[in-house]
């Protein structure tokens, strides 16, 4: 399915004023404004806890035990950008250090996701150089096999296109893609705006059950109360 | 194998000066003073280190996808509780987050068990919301089906009955059933009491091969020496 | 494969000036400077972050739910050593714990490589006393089958003969053969040195692609820039 | 949670008119007319393809590594029993094989079903002697500690008291709890009674969503068609 | 990232004779053929060994535990589809059995590609009507909630767009991009022609090394023969 | 651990008069007669049912994703021989397929033992050419990298020397050390020659617990009977 051995040098980003306001709605209120879709499988998290950020992407798509492919990405990354690596098959190899951790940061990388492990995640987090992965390992990779960068890419389980937003933070990671980026932080920010009351109400004792009038449609579907 | 749609509101509870002495005690204490039972699976992790409760268990069956009954199960908390949620086939979304979390503290909860996943974790580890979990995932869910609220349910491999003890520490998940509570807290104590001496002997160089009578039982065993 | 029910006193630990400065170069490093080899399976974690140690192994050959064993071995140790701890079958029970903890650090092991549980975290976390493990379980052990101490093991996937050198930090644990220490030293050394010049290349915004000369190499095997 | 050192003599099994009738219907239309509750989880897998059986159960608690208790279990199976064994850590070491199995087969039973592994798996399906198991491994165990017989267990995530009807078959395991039994069995054969008329019109072409009245509650949902 | 609750109904398949060219060619050659990539994860297991079909693709996106959208999809089978079914997150219950499967087979349908599991399996294998999927189990489901049809999804870590062409046999599944299916074909008939002359020539002694022309690149990437 | 880029040519290979003997009494008594050890983890799985065979290891060791020195290992097969390939980080692709396996057997190769994943399992089967293996996967490999053959090698958790005994059946996998194979093999044949005396007794009723002398033991240990 996929084109390797290319390079596309330009593509569309979400508007970054779009993309970088998602961050400090998160990843949880992000997902449920896209209608509870977007999200990568659960097993990425973060190497270290509290960060949290959004971006726009460039992708890579790599192969096992092999690098090469981040030191081309590097090249593509413009500040804001968030970098997704995905695998051609299913690797939990170290293929990103302090070293390109370095470099990515340079040229304004804001974090990498990636579907497979990192290493020296001691110095990534004194850099707060934010990664999520699948794995932390010290095993290094080589650099023989081209992949690509900039193509739609499958990571985690979710397709990302070049120039899609990303939020992550310690709940997971969300692709929201470049169509939708703008129509969802308005959605998002719709539901943070709701959430300030309900939290007040709950917090003196109101049950969800009476807030979210629950009481007669449980009713209907069945329930049954016993003493 | 279980009983679907109904709300148990009336159960009886561990003796809440017995439940509350189980916490300082800790898991792996209080599952040996078990006899080595009442364990959950070791892949229920807390969402923070350092929490270290213990409580009575009000139990709720959860279906995949859907947490409506938590919002019943709210109800029913009383202060002390600690709510236990199984569900009714494996599943890792995210069903439980901030909003929920100040309802059941402002209830009296103590900390949630949860055979499936949460979110907003960071806020929760800022409102000190112990939660143990399977996992943790932005995934929303809806409030369609109807599962219950107080019946003995399996949760991480362990049947937990509403009114159990339940304790939780960095080490685990154990439930003390509630006709055992009190003389699990005394052997459980029993234990303790001899510990500290065992700590002091063992600091000096006593090797526990000296202080626990092994090396005759190991030389029966067969045990041989080679220089 | 194991020779059952022996226990082998004189072993020929690496020289510990060698094993000893290994530790601030990490296990990436280290791993790297072996050729890419020597790495346990990335399922083996720290139960807390930033531990980072070296030492010559003291190996142990262990049963599924019983660690008598460790006392055992608990007598082999000698300062500056690391325990590492084989299972004949996969195991997620606590073998170890604050009690054992204490006798090691008192009879010097810097930390303990296990391929099975640790319980008590807490606790060891406050003792400062390191594990990597595979689990974290209040899961209880006996003490009735002989396994055996300093015979070679396979942990974790590798291969560890007594005496060998140890390495593990937040990215992993590797082994470094008794023969190849003092090379492999040598090589990691030479490797660090590098490191510093490049980082501060990188941090200047020269990308990897330059640094390294790839771009030829990349346009041989094909890679096509498309704007 | 486990009473450990027992053995129940005396049960109350399903009336075996019942328990006998549950086979053919298969274990999906059991576990749908017991309200889609009831399945253990789907790791369980027959050793064999085919075999279709149903019976009473009678429980054991095994140890990991340890199958001391399959000897025990043996003395209380009677015709028409199926042999439930639950442990009480994770474990796939082989429990059970082609000597156990004769015996077993000699006292009447039709089947195991075993949370852990088995072996001699070539010999059991030659004497056509069912088992449903997480595992299978040559790993041989020991006989040193005591579990117990016919108490209620948690197998492969259900409990199953001792008495209960058991279904399995190349979908999976069952378990009908004795006093849902008769209701359950009448359940199932009006599901099944429904089914060949259903399968004949589907055979013939006609739509679910037309057998099935669908139409409109998709279109309530807010289904869309587009060209 | 996906549409929800929206059914396509002309989508361009890919041509019937490519489609059904691939079937016999294999997985494995198919997927080579397309620079090796287009394979879904390796737990996409048939549930009976030697179907080996291929078709066009009609997709279908599941919620877990609802396959509602099943009989929608039914609708819109012809004569030679796969159809493929995604789920907006993991799960295993028994989406599929034989009812669906006598009305997906009256519609013409090769086979279904589910990452979830099915049931039935017994019938399904005696009506030949083949499935790949990641679990077999007996867990019903609910008819609740609207995914969608013939949109873009993600099914075992691979995109299928609708109208794609599918390869599936003992080796795994593959989806081959409409717009590549001709180019694949060409490029995997060419391999397959070669392999009759390479396989007489390997049964006949001949090594590999020499057959490829091994020995000297071996030399070059330092290969030492120790006699 | 492993030296890289070297094969050796002579090496020492178990008696095949004691090799061959072994194969019949299977990997379970073989495992038992060495003392409980020797057993691959139980991922380990024939490709087709019943194929029982023993042989003599030649090893070799695989990079990820990379097949070439299976090319290199099939010109140090001589008849009777066992392959063994370890893999030097997790991976899931398929290394090996028919023509691969056309060669092995013509060279005289009985099976290939693979920490990793095989495809073609069809022909395989069709070819009778035995396989125990991780996975089955279309994935293809490169041809670029460097291993080894006939180096000691840990493949799913088991150390192999090359010239070991192997035996595999559908039970698993076990490696007899080359000096410990003709004690093994008499153990075995030991252990056999008492199986069928104890079967029959079995089959007529006689009980473990009066066979084994068991109730004794249990007695003490404490096991109480209930009625």
């Amino acid at each position: 399915m996929y084109e390797l051995g290319v390079v596309y040098r330009n593509i569309e980003r979400t508007d970054s004023a779009i993309a970088d306001a998602l961050a400090p709605l998160g990843s949880a209120t992000v997902h449920e404004a896209m209608g509870r879709v977007g999200l990568m499988k659960p097993y990425m998290r973060p190497i270290y806890p509290g960060a949290q950020v959004s971006g726009t992407a460039v992708t890579v798509l790599l192969h096992p035990g092999d690098n090469w492919m981040l030191h081309v990405v590097a090249e593509q990354i413009r500040p804001g950008d968030v970098v997704v690596a995905a695998l051609s098959a299913e690797c939990t190899d170290g293929f990103f250090g302090d070293l390109l951790a370095t470099s990515f940061q340079a040229r304004g990388a804001r974090a990498l996701i990636i579907d497979a492990g990192v290493r020296d995640v001691k110095t990534l987090t004194e850099m707060k150089f934010a990664v999520w992965s699948r794995a932390i390992s010290s095993k290094g990779t080589v650099k023989a096999t081209l992949g690509s960068v900039n193509i739609p890419v499958v990571c985690a389980g979710m397709v990302v296109h070049p120039g899609d937003a990303i939020v992550a933070d310690d709940d997971g990671v969300v692709c929201v893609p470049r169509a939708m980026a703008a129509k969802t932080l308005e959605a998002a920010r719709a539901r943070e705006a709701n959430e300030g009351d309900k939290r007040a109400k709950l917090a003196s004792g109101v049950l969800g059950l009476d807030l979210y009038k629950m009481r007669e449609p449980l009713e209907k579907a069945g329930l049954r109360y016993i003493d």
